[in-house]
């Protein structure tokens, strides 16, 4: 694999822009095997991953990253963790929060095939 | 896999307690290829993961654990991820952290192949 920092780092972007900019466009990054654990609740499949992520009640949001760690995983894809805040539109205090991705190679590029969230409550 | 959370669970209790009563016993859950990066730095296999470890710069802690979430993940692991404080001895005030784990079966039990420690600042 390519430098695994140079990837999650790129993968980081465009998934927070992604997400900030046009949120609905995040569901061809998982497929029908990926499984999200948001807040601790988990869904499985791209469509109910989409559903998920689109019904957070805010409608606009921002994140800023404070960290990202990559390692290999021994199944050829790449762990990504990163850490920072979530400000939703309208919000005065933004959130911190704790993200894990699991990324699987599929050609050229990546599928999420996990993701755990966890916001981390002061 | 038995129930994903179970399974865990069981892991991070005996993970902590261990850590939090005789740290030098953590070695015998990492193998030669594990990675650990911890607050950004990363050391790769389980003698280089226990001098890390053991040369952290606090003598005794106590772990409070907030969540624990798992997934199975495609090379049948198990993702781990845990919120929680960490208290070292003599100090006031608890750290928050974030850490995650891969863990890969061995016979009936599991090794740690991946594990991300991130201290998450208030």
């Amino acid at each position: 694999m390519a430098d695994p920092e140079a990837v999650a780092k790129a993968f980081s972007d465009h998934y927070y822009n992604t997400f900030d900019s046009n949120r609905a466009a995040l569901g061809s990054l998982y497929q029908e095997t990926s499984i999200l654990t948001f807040e601790g609740n988990k869904v499985q499949g791209a469509g109910a991953i989409l559903q998920k992520l689109t019904s957070l009640p805010f409608q606009a949001c921002q994140h800023k990253i404070s960290s990202i760690d990559a390692q290999p995983s021994i199944s050829g894809g790449l762990i990504v963790f990163v850490t920072g805040q979530l400000l939703p539109e309208g919000e005065a205090n933004a959130l911190k929060f704790s993200q894990i991705f699991h990324l699987a190679p599929v050609g050229n590029s990546f599928v999420i095939t996990n993701d755990l969230f966890r916001l981390n409550y002061a």
